[in-house]
């Protein structure tokens, strides 16, 4: 199935990060970050280091091979590290040593989201830089504003364009928050209380994530999920950002409405049915995705009840839609950067349609004949909320 | 992702039906029996049929170059119907006539959903009739049964087993009558008015109808999505069916309770960490899916409200999580089929487990000593059930 | 919380069958169908019927107190069922005799759907109705078809009232359907058995299932909860069907399109800043309701596995997403009747819309100047959907 | 349905700041704040601060009233304006001045969110602190550590406590730097542009966030919904730590296992029908409410996106969903803090079953006979984790 529907969902620089060969190459930058740890903590001897390396190095591995030898324990890592151990018979008692494979697996879910975050939140920096562009391009695009669908009062484009970058840069700054923080490896042995590393287990934690750039969790987190819930979280409340921008193109470019169309190169927004039409295709795109992370984080949410030392099916239950959460947040978040980097905006079309609501009688009773001669008046804050936002882009390390 | 993963969550007889090559497979079926139909219609010339058909036969359709050209367009349809035009020059005209690509992803779908729904109605029959054995043969196990986790009365096994065939034989018998008489064609062109065929549109859509034997719908469903909604719903209580039945065997199977066991192969219920346990794999994996598919369902009816003749996204929100549903219940009803076929019952232990809450003295205040010495004395209608369960069993057609 | 929300959730009609007066009603009911059963089937005395249904008459609960005892055993049955026992001294043994709370709870939320269907079902016909009134009225009133928000063909209004008409009526008739023959009252006792009533449970069962005109089960369901499932997620894709004709019109009655508005009383609109609007404040409540919908039917599938005889947690989750999804069924149906029963159509400006539509060059390249000049050769089979939709309408029983 | 159920849902101290009193309530709080921001900018005369106060004060609100009301604009600010500035005529024009009604709902939910916090982190810290304290009690108690429902490994109860409670004082930390820094009050006027205050609405609204002690957004966020989505996870999640503790209860007090038993009142656990069982219901009213709230932050993601202005339905979708966590929170949190005060620990049972473990045959082959002797010697860091739980629970600020 992925292939056929895959290029609707993903964005080709974040699925290199969560394919199956990034999978398997986190596994085994796990496993052999884990023998380093050892060997730095005086457990495993120094040439172990070494030796996991090279196996991992000259591994070939195929994934359909292990997806299929995992459904007999359930998880991919047991058939792995048997591979692994085939692979280095010297040094097969430090591979995996003193792990479960919810350590292995939990921490190369972390390290993919921290490689996959990286596309993820400079496609949204990009979208949020493109939106300040165009927020100061249209500071002063006269432009109807609507509520529930109704022509309400003057506004400008600039304004609207600010509030897609606001929201494009809080969801980036969100993200990388949690990349640079909330990652952590995953070490506590089979059930958790690193029973194989005599009493100082935690410096084996300690110096594990320090050779996979994680940070270190302090403690064990197998049956406490808040990481992946807030991970999640973070992904599902992005692709609302995005989906934010999306709707608005889509009702802005609307036929009758006209204001902003996608631009794109031939065969974009075609139609298999009707060649007068140009879809807003990315946007719909956006849309669909949006319309699925939702439910995703919700799983997540409701595998998050681990019961004892290890749940019966909760953990198993998150690996494929946190995947698909970074494959969704990747798609729509270059999808919306290349959406607002090439926006075809139709500045007179704007007008006409405030000219209009400012010709209706009701609007002159309502706002006054003087706001109809010159809507501009009742701009009120416009402008110093777009500074805010521009000024909290400019001074974004992102 | 989908190899390394993938089966973890799928069964095979399920997922050759519901992947890459069969939706293409499905798109290309439906093609042709739209340009017979409307051959049959007297719209199209005669050879038409024979044209398309040999085209779609000789078309070597890569899905990851129809996946990456569908995103201008935002479906695979339009990329495909180039292909397949090119295929067919003389007939190119023939080709999606009158049709637009929801026409032809719709009623693909909907013909994977027929086939995809053989094997998992037989996967669930087969577990209804392994937990109709398992009835038969423990109808006077007795057993205690328990309520909030807590001992509560007597019971027999064959009761439960019997709950659990009646729960997989309503799922299979409901996913059979959506397969029997929802799964209808979509045509209804570009809005819905069949535009391209006149006024005897509607008798092409029977047509069409009886090409693929999928029911007709008797007017097009582009934005009604109550079929899609149905069939989803099922698929996510067939999966909570097999959760019934995985859920009871995790509970049964815990060390302190011991009553059954997943038997399997060599390195089923393999620990990597701990070689003196046996997991129960199958009930876990089955309980990552059921975990899983209430979310898909939500979704499904969240991107249900579709705007105007084709909605901005809830359309493209349905496909991948309508699939994924049909994977998971694949894989859920093949693996509760497995179990439940090779259930080890320690017939012993149930026994065991029982007397120590007759033993209890609490129990003989509440139940009387007569029914603590003799606790079939409390089975009330329990064969009566269980027969009834197994009259069920055996009239069922299927 | 209730009070202040719920007019904008609920319909007055069916809020009545599903208040805690209409819940507690229910719950006596279903005593004294279950002692009147006990009666028919020789088990308890004839006197005890009566001594029931006087205390149950007499019996002044007050739901708040019931509410706070109910904390202790985790469900209001527990409370209630001391106070009717105390109401009836002398048939106390008869009250709830050989039932437990989950066989009144779940029986009783039968009835109350089963009421609440009622005004559901009728709301939804009379929106069918309403919408097959507009199909009749403006079956040849030429609109611009929109998809994915451009406009794309031309169709007719009638044939999009057609389109509400039939997604309406399905919505009513499922539920029919599942009001007749799925709403089965549960009776099983402590464990499944019915071990209180010897071997001629079933009988009971049946005689309690016709007490209460409610289907019966044929076995008990306390752990097998597909009939929940299958009426929450019609629920929940009748919530979508009056969210369709919802979404049209907010599309439609938006400023710059001006097809359609809501009528209404006055204040009916009203906007607390801006006088000059007049917003679609029903179709607003109805998307706000079928948002909500969809987790509901997810929170209810996702409590959907039991584990043994009664499950710690998942029947108790059940109850309010149930009584919700009823409350907002409710108030969608009732407000979408409402509201086709006196949209404002505006046909001029379909037809300047429509104008607009054919002007533009691109239309008269890709349709021909032909069907430019007379859009109503485009119509296909719009007038045949139309009288389809229009004969199952009629024929239809309720 | 509210009383009847209320009591299985919610926290007495947390109820009272999220019922339909402390929302009106909140809603004149807003007001209120309003004008005298509106004072403070010198836009109000200052005699309208006291002359709105006053009026807020006297005004008798009964909230069945404004929800009958609510319905014609869709939602309760329109009516309750209505009133107030009949209680005050002559500072009328300084009511709501401005303002949508967006601007006062939003803020007074993010009040109320606020407020109720407050209870439901010391309900949190409260759990925590008495896990901790069972951790300190525990930490040498010898407990067989389960993964997969199968009996594992060597740990102590003190673990899984310290486990415990590392998990709510997360969540209660999470909640607690929420309620300090996110929840911010909304301005912005009809369309975002705080239209009536002219060019410097933002000092308005640094005054109103100053006046609510709420944060001051800088920008109006009437679309931008991130603040809403992180409130909902981070409720979500919190459930999620609660359930946990929940889960562990249910699974350790079933009759085979005896580990520990919730302790109460008399009736606390009663069963309607057998009343020899003593059930752990608080645990189970937990897990109720832990399976409830993902569909719920589903359901506001879901919402997530709100096309122009102000959206059609996403906006309202999200008031009684958001009150829901809160409520559902503030039970679980609540129940959780009394059952881990006063849970009963058979430590006697835990060494029972750990031996029952130890004395398998396949353990000594697994983890030598040594460790079965002295199983302490498995518990590698588990000291060292329990005390890195304490001293964050102790160098905690709340």
């Amino acid at each position: 199935m992925a292939a056929l529907f895959e290029g609707l969902d993903a964005d080709p620089a974040v699925e290199v990060e969560i394919g199956d060969h990034a999978l398997i190459q986190a596994f085994l930058d796990v496993e052999c970050a884990l023998t380093r740890a050892l060997v730095h903590a005086g457990i495993a001897p120094a040439h172990a280091a070494d030796g996991v390396q090279q196996a991992c190095s000259k591994l070939a591995v195929d994934s359909s091979d292990i997806g299929r030898r995992a459904t007999a324990s359930g998880n991919p890592i047991v058939p792995l590290v048997e591979d692994l151990r085939a692979a280095a018979p010297g040094d097969a008692p430090w591979i995996h040593h003193g792990a479960t494979s919810q350590d292995i697996l939990d921490t190369a879910l972390m390290l993919v989201a921290k490689r996959a975050l990286v596309p993820i939140t400079q496609h949204l920096a990009r979208g949020a830089a493109a939106a300040a562009d165009l927020a100061v391009a249209h500071r002063h695009t006269l432009q109807v504003a609507r509520t529930l669908g109704q022509q309400a009062l003057p506004s400008t484009f600039g304004l609207k364009a600010a509030g897609w970058s606001g929201g494009l840069r809080h969801a980036a700054d969100r993200l990388s928050a949690i990349q640079a923080h909330q990652l952590a490896v995953q070490l506590g042995g089979p059930v958790g209380t690193l029973a194989a590393y005599t009493s100082n287990g935690l410096s084996v934690v300690t110096a594990f994530a320090r050779e996979l750039e994680l940070a270190d969790p302090g403690i064990p987190w197998h049956t406490e999920r808040s990481r992946i819930h807030e991970l999640a979280g973070a992904l599902g409340s992005a692709t609302a950002a995005a989906g934010k921008v999306a709707t608005d193109v889509i009702w802005m470019s609307q036929s009758e409405v006209g204001e902003v169309a996608e631009a794109g190169e031939a065969g974009h927004g075609a139609s298999s049915a009707m060649p007068h039409k140009r879809n807003p295709s990315r946007s719909v795109l956006i849309m669909a995705a949006a319309r699925r992370t939702p439910g995703l984080v919700g799983t997540i949410l409701a595998a998050g009840v681990h019961e004892h030392e290890r749940a019966v099916g909760s953990w198993h239950a998150e690996w494929r839609p946190l995947l698909e959460l970074l494959r969704l947040a990747g798609g729509v978040a270059g999808r919306v950067a290349d959406l607002l980097a090439c926006l075809e905006v139709d500045v007179a079309r704007m007008r006409t349609n405030l000219d209009a609501f400012l010709a209706d009688p009701a609007t002159t009773r309502s706002l006054g004949a003087e706001a109809v001669r010159d809507p501009a008046l009742l701009l009120g804050a416009t402008q110093a909320i777009i500074d805010r936002v521009l000024a909290a882009q400019r001074t974004d390390p992102a």
